[in-house]
């Protein structure tokens, strides 16, 4: 669909380049040192706020006020060989890279700071290539990696094909057939994006 | 290319919804009321400081300080007629309505700011439509409404039809058949918007 001799690939931010849940952990055990916390290894389910007020229900706002805390997206580290990865992947020939985010619903903080992340770890001219877009389906490419394990929009056919990469929360889904996995930069992404090119 | 029963309109912001070159000129004139300026009706070109250069050099970095600083995207007035468009546009059965626009490279406020300007104007809800990308060739749609005269991107062949939107400084254009012009908002979006639905 994308231009026959190039791969178009959509790279998420959050859990994908950017350590949101390493981060959201330490911090909220940090706040909130006397209260229930999930170690990221027992996450399960995209939002974590839905997990903590199964717990109790005052432990939503808590853990929302540590990802609306400023500098909390500015701060994230970056998931292992991420940077290397996406600065590999953007080199290929015929391989165009794009970074595409969902920022929260409370904006202030989170879209400033996705850009000032991008520019620190990737660079300026990286800023060029970030989307934020609520709805990722409208985004045109041939593959969208990605931790969130359900994709929706208004495009019931979205162009790409979504690679879930692996992240704490998404462990113990069972990655229905054909669905691919990336299980970590160390695994083989050259495969995968080769897998879309046409010969 | 879109699903077949609906419409799906991508909006420009600066120059299509939100008045960037009358907020220009009006606060160029009142921090430089003594250096030479470019009337709205004068203008040419898509970028401001290249027709500034054009009268002297040191006009470039001055015109920039204008939209460089905070509060100037969010308080562009809207275009006349373009909210109310917007809004019954969004309405219409089969139709997604998103807001497409490219931030400045200098992206401080201003990403904070477009985003606080379409909750101001169209309310928090339309902040999920609102999608930021320096590269508009990538995002998949029928139409967009963009008053920029050329617009390119790593996609040769994008999914919409351009619809020039008339903004001072394009008005001189000549639209090449079959580019297709709305000369504003009173203009008739609706027949450009039907045009595109699948009988």
């Amino acid at each position: 669909m994308v231009s026959p001799s190039t791969v178009r690939v959509l790279v998420d931010m959050d859990g994908v380049l950017a350590d949101f849940e390493t981060s959201l952990y330490k911090n909220y055990r940090s706040r909130y040192p006397d209260e229930p916390s999930i170690e990221p290894n027992d996450r399960r389910g995209f939002l974590a706020g839905d997990q903590y007020a199964g717990i109790r229900p005052d432990l939503r706002p808590k853990i929302a006020s540590i990802y609306e805390t400023p500098g909390f997206f500015l701060n994230l580290e970056p998931i292992p060989g991420a940077i290397e990865a996406i600065n590999e992947m953007s080199n290929l020939k015929n391989t165009d890279v794009f970074i595409c985010t969902s920022p929260l619903m409370k904006y202030e903080h989170c879209v400033q700071e996705k850009y000032e992340w991008v520019e620190k770890h990737l660079g300026p001219e990286f800023v060029r290539r970030l989307i934020l877009t609520s709805d990722k389906t409208v985004v045109w490419g041939d593959l969208l990696i990605d931790d969130k394990d359900c994709i929706t929009g208004v495009e019931p056919n979205p162009s790409w094909e979504h690679i879930l990469f692996t992240c704490c929360h998404n462990t113990h889904l069972d990655p229905r057939p054909p669905r691919r996995r990336l299980q970590s930069w160390a695994d083989d992404w050259r495969s995968i994006v080769d897998s879309k090119r046409k010969t």
